[in-house]
């Protein structure tokens, strides 16, 4: 297939600076979690994207100092020798791809110091920290800028020696010192720094003159926030006038508008494709560089027709990147089917904001395995048997995937079986939900790829039973059946069923609601939520929507739960509020009476009672496991029909997001060589061993810079031999 | 000075098994979020312990697989040779002191899989992650037992490969499985690992027997929870049993009441020293072996006490340990004056809840440095001139700490200075706070320094203007005036004054209430809190004690605040709510009316008044930096006078809590020579060099084994040359 030439317009080459953009996709920089601390999966995910075709891929925020510390996110440092090892290889994993590599620099005001028990760094004015309360920032001093700024400086220079084509002076997010300074509310300084527009922004006026100043030959590139989106930089007023100052110190502008999730990465239930154009129409005229948008931009016609009426110039992206690394190049290739769009769910932002756990998406498995499991979304190994026959039984999220994968991978003779009359599993009900609409491209992509996978016979309006399955003809056999929610109200807190709850017709499930497209009219229905994500916010809203008497119940003090960390909990609690739901915070749901619900509050242990005519039970789900189990108790039965392997995977392995179940079968799928695919082969684990030629780095730092790993590990510094207070004798070396 | 003859007991070796304990003191198993990643520090924080004279010290909790992690803390694992490396330097660390190295298994039952995407281990029964709700854990398959029980098995081999004397199986908090099988609550079980007690035990049984079968030569620990101290084991019934069952198998018992800080590590509010007696009283008779049992244990007598009478044979401790770790030694020498009494405020435990961060302790500021800078909390360096005179103002925390510290370096000529007449700035009221008495161990320890550093002279009822520092005679001024809570309400979420505020005689400050020990009687009190940490609830309290009416204002949903993650929150809620106090949570105090206040809810935006005769803000600290600002506005001033060393710590800098203050002081007194020991020198960063020699992992590893650290870093495992859904070549090695 050819390039759509309506689409040429974004793959004509662009200059910026000493540099050149090979063409107009642009990876935007975001965080994964690994950062500093993880290079190998830092560099090979990076790289995944330049694979893919993406002009240009950059670091997600790079420290320039270690004080300011916020434990909660693995950031990117620039502040030694041995951090701008561990970046060397990443600007090399993208450049051998043809891309340029970006670094974005970030000096975090308002850190917590939690981790080096430092003070947290100067902010702008005497602040809490946002982060943890408990800490505050005192206002920066003049000495405190010019050592803000010089340690942009250096880690600009580490950056140029490292090899990065890009620097990206970092004013998007709210830890920005450079953009709490502008910010008016933040910003209260009474010096040359505080005030007029002119004072707010003289510190990035002085920095892009440095930073530009420092570096010989790498593009400078201003990455920034051009509306707060809550009031307090507005893209009209000092958006505006911010890019009018900065523009001749930058060579591209990277533009976007809100703060990460709120709402720079806008949900799709809440912010469409392209929301920000408006945006980028208003400050357009201010800026004669060259300038980056995002707007998670999957439909290349939009993209092009951006580019082409001058609204943008490059399409920047993240979430799109994340979902399909390869889009430019299945662009470029004319293989608009196979472009995995993003769905805007946000699991990778809500994995970025669990402390420890790494970037994740529901649409791409392969996201964060690109090193440590080595999986590239678009290269498979062929099995040695192409043949073997393999029935995945269960077309929801994993046997879809597991099917999906298979196939790519050169199997010649899968069954996917589904007992509904269309594949998806629960993902033909889930998007039905309030909002969730785009969320049916995690189903339009998989179902697209079957269509052309010979190896893949599907086959709907199948229920087997175990004898069917021991009779069908599979080697192996891979169980995907999925989980129900439970009615009976058993949660994490309660792990004892609801009194009243098992067996009554007043108390729904959601999958229930959902399948059977059930509608309540005039009803006081209560919805006892447990789970903590979308599911009972969402059938809530649905319900009350419907023109229900809704309450909604949550066992959390905080009712926002998961919502919290992909940025949705805002509007969806707004439209519960505006639908007229009442919310009943840190409760548990005690017992399921005639007409009503008892109610016991988690703190106070108050009960209440509420009037009620349904319930719907959002606790936890039941795996089905019953055909899997049967199988499984009849190995002589397995035996004789030749089944060498019966795996269980996804929901009815274990419930969990639909990002989780995918990448169980995907796994499953990419190992299913192995004898015993149900276990989990080895990967990469990235940390440090300790005493195996990390010396490199012993001594040969020079004083200022924090030093690196060492290979020998000294006790105490040497003691003074007179000290009379020393209990201790002196050691040597050790290992 | 000799040992108090009634401590000899606790120097009486005790064999355990194929071990001999040196003495009765034994460091129990604690994390420190180190763990695997943090090889370094955790090998030097063990061993610091072991050189401070206890006859044992442990691992925290290890992990005998990483399928199921709880990203939120670090602990070590055991599973592959880097483990095994990393863990053979604490074990090397701690022996080399004369200490037994002890590790602590653990299976760790859903967890999350967040960081791998594996699927949540199987858990006891189908149950929701008590992590993260999100995930559940499947019930464990007989061949999941087996599997579980073989990775002990592996995992202790390789800890007696790596050198370590005592292997503790752990069944001692929540996420043990051999403890969750063991909870009729948690385990619902119907096959024979479930029902019956003899069926609940049967894991751990045939656990015991199988590590005990697998190691040659190591001591085999019981760790055990006795009583779950909510009902669901208890010490008189199922823990006793357990005693019963498990004692032929094990060489020693290791035993606490209740879990992690619920209320295993009690805080001293509301759990005195011991508080677990009857409980190890009530066991005893069960067990052949000996028993360690924890206490939070400080006072010799009370600990040669329970030794001689039998009631434990061993002093378990961790948080004592934490705050001195050569207890044991001043015991042993009969410096009972310098032992630095654990206050029981859970900074330590905290710290660990909190993901990213360290352990940390209020007392003892050299936690978590022993390695990364070299600090030991009985080793200090000379200073080059001993003479050089060094003025302190304010003995608060950083003052009293700074002062301390600088006088054990040797400095002969400090002076701390105070204005007040009593040592101690904040630290002189807050332990006068409901439940905080033990917190004035704080100054009791440093007060009995200063009593005998004769190179720091104190100085009281002496109020410094700048003029005074002048002609004080000092050449290094250090600034320790301390914060102040501000009373114009400005907090995180509202950076402007709440209206009605400012010059209210009706609007109070906790140091205001509690310098000069105001006292309300019978007036409506509104106390607004945004801190989050001990101070609005401890202030509520006290004045709802004195017969008020209070109302608690929360800014957070979750009232607790930083109190959950110290362990206190739940007891301290108990106490508002037995006192009457209404508490209202998520809540913004938006005015101070006449006779009442203005509240908005966060979530909402509802608009609510109160009446109230008087509000108590607790929402931000401000520093004092008057007399500092006007020093440093003065650089002639200071030449003339000789001051070649101007700083600023603790809460005059930034406020925080006062292990930080009082790490800041300590810092700067350690790093007093530098020109500039305002500015932190560097300390070793542990993390992965990539391409540094870690290639010993490189291909050795067995299969089975989880694959350590890579030198090379290959891209996508081999591909078929043949296969047609390749779209890339295959690219070679790199670096």
């Amino acid at each position: 297939m050819a390039r759509d030439p309506r689409h040429d317009v974004l793959f004509e080459p662009l200059r910026i600076g000493p540099r050149t953009l090979r063409n107009r996709f642009y990876v935007t920089p975001h965080a994964t979690n690994f950062g500093t601390d993880f290079p190998g999966a830092e560099a090979y995910y990076r790289g995944m994207r330049a694979e893919g075709g993406w002009a240009a891929v950059s670091t997600g925020a790079c420290l320039v100092n270690i004080d300011a510390d916020n434990p909660r996110w693995n950031l990117h440092h620039l502040v030694d020798d041995g951090d701008e090892n561990n970046l060397r290889l990443l600007a090399s994993k993208v450049q051998e791809h043809g891309a340029l590599a970006g670094v974005e620099l970030i000096y975090y005001a308002a850190g917590t110091g939690l981790r080096t028990r430092l003070p947290a760094r100067p902010g702008v004015s005497q602040v809490r920290s946002y982060g943890i309360s408990e800490c505050s920032a005192p206002a920066m001093t003049k000495a405190d800028i010019r050592q803000i700024q010089r340690q942009y400086v250096d880690a600009a220079r580490r950056a140029e020696r490292a090899g990065f084509d890009l620097i990206n002076v970092h004013l998007r997010e709210a830890g920005s010192v450079a953009y709490q300074l502008l910010d008016p509310y933040l910003n209260t300084r009474t010096d040359e720094y505080g005030g007029s527009f002119a004072n707010r922004v003289r510190f990035a006026v002085e920095l892009f003159d440095m930073v530009r100043d420092a570096v010989d030959d790498c593009a400078i590139v201003g990455g920034f926030c051009i509306d707060s989106a809550d009031g307090r930089i507005e893209a009209a007023e000092d958006g505006y006038r911010f890019i009018e100052t900065i523009d001749s110190y930058v060579d591209l502008w990277d533009l976007q508008v809100g703060r990460w999730i709120y709402p720079d990465a806008g949900p799709s239930r809440s912010h469409r494709q392209g929301w920000q154009v408006p945006y980028y129409e208003t400050v357009r005229p201010a800026a004669t560089k060259p300038i980056v948008g995002v707007g998670r931009f999957t439909d290349p016609d939009v993209m092009a027709d951006l580019v082409r009426t001058g609204v943008l110039d490059v399409i920047g992206a993240a979430r799109p990147s994340i979902s399909d690394p390869f889009l430019p190049a299945k662009v470029d290739e004319g293989r608009l089917e196979d472009i995995r769009e993003c769905i805007g769910c946000n699991m990778c932002a809500s994995r970025v904001e669990i402390p420890g756990a790494f970037i994740a998406c529901t649409q791409n498995a392969t996201v964060g395995e690109e090193y440590r499991r080595g999986w590239h979304p678009e290269v498979f190994t062929r099995p040695a048997d192409t043949e073997a026959p393999v029935l995945v039984i269960g077309a929801g999220p994993a046997g879809l995937e597991c099917a999906v994968t298979l196939g790519r991978r050169g199997f010649e003779n899968v069954h996917l079986v589904d007992a509904g009359d269309s594949l998806g599993g629960i993902m033909r009900w889930i998007p039905r939900l309030p909002g969730l609409q785009e969320w049916s491209r995690f189903l339009d992509y998989r179902v697209s790829q079957l269509d052309r996978l010979k190896g893949v016979e599907v086959i709907l309006n199948r229920k087997l039973t175990a004898d069917d399955v021991l009779d069908y003809g599979a080697a192996s056999v891979v169980v995907a059946t999925g989980a129900a929610w439970d009615p009976t109200g058993v949660n994490t807190y309660v792990h004892r069923p609801v009194p009243g709850a098992a067996g009554n017709d007043a108390v729904y499930t959601p999958d229930q609601i959902m399948r059977d497209d059930l509608r309540f009219s005039g009803l006081r229905v209560v919805v006892f939520d447990a789970d903590r994500y979308f599911m009972g916010q969402s059938i809530a809203e649905r319900i009350a929507a419907d023109g229900n008497e809704v309450v909604f119940v949550s066992s959390e003090a905080d009712v926002q739960g998961y919502l919290r960390l992909t940025g949705e909990a805002q509007y969806q609690i707004r439209r519960l509020l505006d639908l007229g739901v009442k919310i009943v915070p840190n409760s548990i749901l005690r017992e399921v009476l005639d007409g009503g619900v008892e109610l016991e509050d988690r703190t106070t242990g108050r009960i209440d009672r509420l009037g009620a005519d349904a319930v719907v039970m959002v606790t936890q789900r039941v795996p089905d496991t019953s055909l899997h189990d049967a199988l499984a108790a009849d190995p002589a039965g397995l035996e004789r029909a030749g089944i060498t392997k019966l795996l269980r995977i996804g929901d009815c392995l274990v419930p969990r997001p639909i990002a989780d179940a995918a990448f169980d079968g995907h796994r499953v799928a990419r190992e299913f060589d192995s004898p015993d695919p149900g276990t989990p082969q080895t990967f990469i684990r990235e940390r440090r061993v300790v005493g195996f030629g990390d010396g490199a780095f012993d001594g040969g730092l020079p004083p200022t810079a924090t030093r690196g790993v060492r290979t020998t590990l000294p006790l105490v510094r040497a003691q003074d031999a007179g000290s009379t207070d020393r209990r201790h004798i002196k050691k040597g070396q050790e290992q």
